[in-house]
């Protein structure tokens, strides 16, 4: 079959590999249509979340099939597979687990203690295990989740950014009928304010300097747009909600969102932080987080959270579609994807199909 | 009566001054013990938290009465008061609030949104208003509360303290059986280690590099000090508590040991800072957090915590005796008491009596 793999850093290539029978808790899907994400820009330009030695659960090192945004129909089941059958359509959750530890027993499986530690990057199939960028994937049956009956393959891979960001909003509290500030309105802000609002979020702002990530916005239903080099965003803001946002989402991660971010929120609000940062932050911990009672909540990957994410991307298809801008074959994913997801800020959401 | 009040930085007085007769909202309390904090310390030093212009509620400049952790025996009351009399002994919560904003109706007053914005520094009696280094005292009605039965004034005057640690606690979710490290073993970090003990905690790590700091945690019954001079904390704490601990308890406010309780904090915990910071802090937010999942949860004050606590102080009153090293009388509040307290690590809670 065919799969784009990563040797390294800027080295992928789009390879003939041979794809073994599902192990008894997997099955084999044929994969439709797996989404490029921002971390697979870094894993290309940076080997970010690559394993440099083998992984503790998976044994694997490079060569890695990338991709972990992953529809597909299951055409093979393994000898142990109860709920699945061929011809099912499913979304992959794309972890790596244990499935014995603490955290997993408790359902925190996201924080399995048993991978990478004492830091969590690349436990995910198309980081430390092969991934979507390819014909066929052998998935566990409990992460590969089927779809509602009528949901497009597209909207199949859009399960996995759609899942990392209800992750956050659950783990930030959001309540309906309060207000909500989003900064950065790439892929996952936008999706973040989609989400807020799909949670019953009054006021939606959401804060870009880019205009054309901001008539995305708008194109989203999210009218509340603010450019912080047009207007001063604190102040307006502030004409709604005198006292801040109860919930800020930090999906941009650099200093200066984020300190932005601080002062929308109100006293005893939450900031929580969706975006990875590059460079560590400074914070002034009494001024900025104890006066005022703000909590920091992180968020990474999502656990228990893709059946309530597939029934909302059916419930609002016509809104997700949206969000995916190109699609494209895998011989190209490199050129016209992952290469132009870095450089066009039109783009929202590329997807490949590995049968172009 | 006599009182001690502070007219800027190092410029602590204590005179004879009037008292005014309760407002209907009121009682006046005849002040029986008042302890010195260390932020008592910061006003002395830096007039940290003193209104630099009239308090937006009280409209008190400089001089204040200082001291806001006080009991004492009801002797007046208001016109509208209902629920005290004279007689009645009541521990203080000294925090000035309006009643009427978003936070104070949710019962969130600690974060009331008309106090000094956007930083609630200085919002307490012994700060805006005339507190407790005096014979007497003007308090709200709601704020005055009546101690168990045979409790000590001694105790009452440690309510308000133990309501501050109280609260962290509340904040962190800790839940009996879970594991538990405090950085810092002053007053402060002694009294979390405490009520952690009390909220059923199993392992409470307390980690001071102070022999005798950690020689008074032992005295309190907390048997698992750790001198990071002496030993390496991350690997003994790992001996009993493989994955880390659920909550880390921030209680030093310094950049190392900041750093050290993220590295003893469980993938998916609590990191509750309980001390204030006196510089910024750096934050790898991605490694450090995110790949973690902790969450940074911060605290400022109490609110609805003093009917728990003072029931808690009654029923292990014997522990929370030993939090008590020195008494001394309110003309010696600042050389005893203040610059004392600033020295002495032997010295845990100073109580000042306004009688002798």
């Amino acid at each position: 079959m065919k799969a784009a793999r990563i040797y390294g850093k800027k080295d992928v290539r789009v390879e003939n590999i041979p794809i073994a029978d599902p192990k008894d808790n997997q099955v084999q899907i044929k994969v439709k249509y797996c989404g490029i994400c921002g971390s697979d820009l870094h894993a290309y330009l940076e080997a970010w979340g690559l394993p440099t030695e083998p992984h503790p659960l998976t044994e694997r090192t490079l060569p890695i099939t990338l991709g972990h945004e992953f529809s597909g129909e299951v055409v093979k089941v393994g000898a142990a597979v109860t709920t699945l059958k061929e011809g099912d359509a499913v979304a992959v959750e794309p972890l790596i687990t244990c499935g014995k530890c603490d955290n997993c027993r408790r359902g925190d499986y996201n924080f399995c203690n048993r991978v990478f530690a004492p830091d969590g990057a690349g436990n995910f199939l198309g980081f430390s295990d092969d991934g979507g960028f390819a014909q066929y994937a052998n998935v566990k049956e409990i992460f590969a989740h089927k779809m509602p009956t009528g949901m497009s393959y597209e909207l199949g891979a859009l399960a996995e950014p759609t899942a990392v960001v209800f992750e956050a909003i659950k783990r930030s509290g959001l309540r309906e009928g309060q207000n909500v500030a989003v900064l950065g309105a790439g892929p996952i802000g936008l999706l973040t304010a989609l989400l807020a609002k799909i949670a019953g979020a009054d006021n939606v702002y959401i804060i870009d300097v880019s205009t054309s990530r901001l008539s995305k916005a708008r194109e989203l239903g999210i009218k509340k747009t603010l450019n912080p080099l047009k207007v001063d965003v604190v102040e307006e803001v502030r004409k709604d909600c005198p006292n801040g946002v109860d919930v800020t989402f930090e999906a941009a991660g650099v200093q200066a969102t984020f300190d932005s971010g601080l002062k929308l929120t109100r006293r005893n609000g939450t900031f929580q932080i969706v975006a990875l940062f590059g460079r560590p932050v400074t914070i002034d911990l009494t001024n900025d987080l104890i006066m005022n009672g703000i909590r920091i909540v992180t968020t990474l990957a999502y656990n228990n959270s893709f059946s309530a994410v597939l029934g909302m991307l059916k419930n609002h298809q016509e809104l997700f579609e949206k969000i995916i801008t190109k699609k494209i074959g895998l011989s190209n994913v490199v050129q016209e994807g992952i290469k132009t997801l870095a450089v066009d800020k039109e783009q929202v959401k590329i997807l490949v199909s590995p049968e172009e």
